[in-house]
């Protein structure tokens, strides 16, 4: 197949918060307390929510720039290409790059909304995840039927208001939940508690799926704080084998059987390894440990409730079949630096012929696997023939899709970002 | 080949110190003080040194257990296999399991050594670890010559002691150090901190190998206090991940080109993607975190520097190309619970006809790397010929090697230890 036929959905990229998007949003008595965006005395755009600052953090933000700015301090709106925070200019940077249809992860909540956890105000927190949630999937998504797969934010501290947020925006076509790989980091009840079956149940009844986004735990993995940051970039996907090995050996899957879950931006490669190491495990050790999948193996558990993608990961291509071809969606990761925009098809399409997947194969990688576990149906907004990489960069001719450096200007002396700012931005 | 005409050296065996281990190795003023074995009064046999105790754990000495049994708790001298702290009845049970010869892990000082880091007299610990190690080397190792691969503990709180030690084990014929797979987590400095540089430099002068065992941080990875065992025990030799990346990554291996490392008991079929995942971090992100390899990619310098090792990994061993076959080694954990003892030799031959694994990347993988890597041979001291399982195993007709419960007495009304119990004591 050549790569102008292929079509693309995107199962992780990320949008950067518009300042107006509460604007409207909130009953009259919490307006004054909803998040907003300040311009900083240097010059940085922040949010600021219950007495809390977010930056925006350097690599969160440079699609179309040069590798050598990737680590550049926060940026401000201006300086950032407006496909992070517009969906009108997103949508033709998606038709540029040939990507018909993405689900984006939110970034001033954090992935899995935690900032909205640590607030006291739980009746303000709440409407402020309920006002993101319709912001996302009227104004964001709305705006474009059939090219964003709609995601909303948990109601991380109480499993019940989740359970019914989940249930409200499923009524508006989002069967997509982001949630935290770790609940217990968070000082919540871990995935091992029977706290969480309210939303469970919910997600199983909407047919909804949880994602865990790398990251999502507030934890990165920092070897040591003089550790170069290329340790805690090459780490961060694998990690995810934490939150794979959490679940599996959970009693969630065993009291729900029809949830799933996806391990966002966590690759593949590792997964062949990792299946061997969970039925390695149950064969030497659920003698004493207790564990008992019946007539199945974790590995059997694993291919049936988890979804995995991958940005650029030629040795899970190579073990699609030890991973599952079922079990795989790709991402294009905008406008994080791990991404390839504007030519990540062409990647994909390399790497998919130095492996000899099929086009079937591919088919169901590159979009098909999502649209069935996502319940999601881009086909019914616009004819597949017009939902091809070539249909799609021919909508939008022209469109500049440069990587040129910005204007330095306040930047001209500022270093890269270090790991513990890095970190600490990450975090916060 | 037949499983009979291979021939297997472990990198990575484990013994119990026998209660007799210090008995007049220490100078008179010191010998008071030296690490002793007390039988406490519910029938355990524990080490005490400078005011702490550390149990025998159930999962470090289960060779020839039932698996249900694997989880007691910890074991007297004479409730375990003479195998696990004998050398003369651990060569019957290696000539029993086809083993040639094996590395073999210090059990109660932790596999770093990180019990004397903690002694505040360092006089007595400094003495303490060079008895150590010259009990292992003359007396363990030095009993079966060509059938030990003998292994020294590092002076952790002092890199010039260290090199010290290094270089003077090494006139005796010790080639190799066990050391932690993140010396931060022990709160000294990390990898990434010249404290270390007089070390490296001993290891390098001397040809000995840095060997970094998982779980030799002191941190297990538990993702919540009341997750299931199986995910800890799941997760503990990826993790090692974080050590490769921290070493890669570091000054280390730019200041020490000669300088070689070992992943004991980090298994193998990770590795492909992970080192898909350095090259591709270093494409994306070298431009602004300044790293660079020169002509190189992090990829080779890992081939160049870091020896790994697994027990039973299919997808290592399907993936043998992309890991390099010269960097692959065997290991078989006796007496851990992970091992296959006494029919591991099987277990390998089976995966290897599985994935077509050829007599001579057989050999490199079961005894010639770790005899190259470990200037080890063998052969000097036992023709080649009676180096093979049959061979070996003709050697000790009638060794008993039946799996069979112990005598449960009591333990009758012991449950299997918990996750925190078990952290608890590995962290001892």
């Amino acid at each position: 197949m050549r790569v102008e036929d292929m079509i693309f959905i995107s199962v992780d990229d990320h949008l950067v918060e518009p300042p107006n998007l509460f604007e409207g949003r909130l009953p009259a008595r919490f307006a004054d307390g909803a998040p907003r965006v300040e311009h900083t005395d240097n010059g940085d755009d922040v949010w600021v929510f219950d007495g809390q600052t977010i930056p925006n953090i350097g690599l969160n933000a440079v699609a179309g720039r040069p590798k050598e700015e990737y680590g550049v301090n926060p940026t401000a709106f201006d300086e950032m290409r407006a496909g992070c925070f517009d969906v009108h200019e997103r949508v033709k940077d998606m038709s540029a790059g040939g990507v018909l249809a993405c689900m984006c992860f939110p970034s001033f909540p954090s992935f899995s909304g935690r900032l909205f956890l640590a607030c006291d105000d739980k009746e303000l927190a709440l409407e402020v995840v309920r006002a993101y949630n319709d912001w996302h999937i009227d104004e964001w998504a709305g705006a474009y039927p059939g090219r964003f797969i709609p995601m909303a934010l948990p109601v991380l501290w109480d499993p019940e208001l989740s359970a019914a947020e989940v249930r409200r925006v499923a009524q508006k076509g989002c069967h997509s939940l982001t949630f935290t790989e770790n609940p217990a980091t968070l000082g919540l009840p871990s995935f091992h508690d029977a706290h969480w079956d309210p939303l469970w149940r919910a997600l199983v009844d909407e047919g909804t799926i949880l994602n865990v986004h790398l990251g999502s735990s507030g934890q990165l993995t920092v070897t040591a704080p003089d550790a170069p940051i290329d340790v805690m970039i090459t780490l961060q996907p694998i990690n995810i084998c934490q939150a794979a090995a959490d679940l599996v050996w959970s009693r969630v899957f065993k009291e729900f059987p029809d949830l799933r879950v996806a391990l966002s931006e966590g690759g593949t490669g590792w997964i062949p390894y990792f299946l061997d190491r969970l039925d390695r495990t149950y064969d030497m050790h659920r003698a004493w440990t207790g564990q008992d999948f019946g007539d199945r193996l974790p590995s059997d558990v694993f291919r049936e409730h988890i979804l995995t993608c991958f940005i650029a990961d030629p040795i899970g291509l190579k073990l699609r079949d030890d991973i599952g071809v079922d079990n795989m969606c790709w991402e294009q990761d905008y406008p994080h630096s791990d991404s390839s925009w504007p030519r990540a098809p062409e990647e994909f399409a390399r790497v998919a012929a130095q492996f000899g997947v099929s086009d079937d194969e591919a088919d169901k990688i590159t979009h098909a696997n999502a649209m069935r576990w996502y319940r999601f149906d881009p086909f019914a907004h616009r004819p597949r023939a017009q939902c091809t990489v070539g249909a799609l960069r021919a909508d939008v001719p022209g469109h500049d899709t440069a990587i040129r450096p910005m204007d330095k200007g306040r930047f001209a002396d500022v270093p890269t970002m270090s790991l513990g700012e890095l970190a600490e931005n990450a975090t916060a």
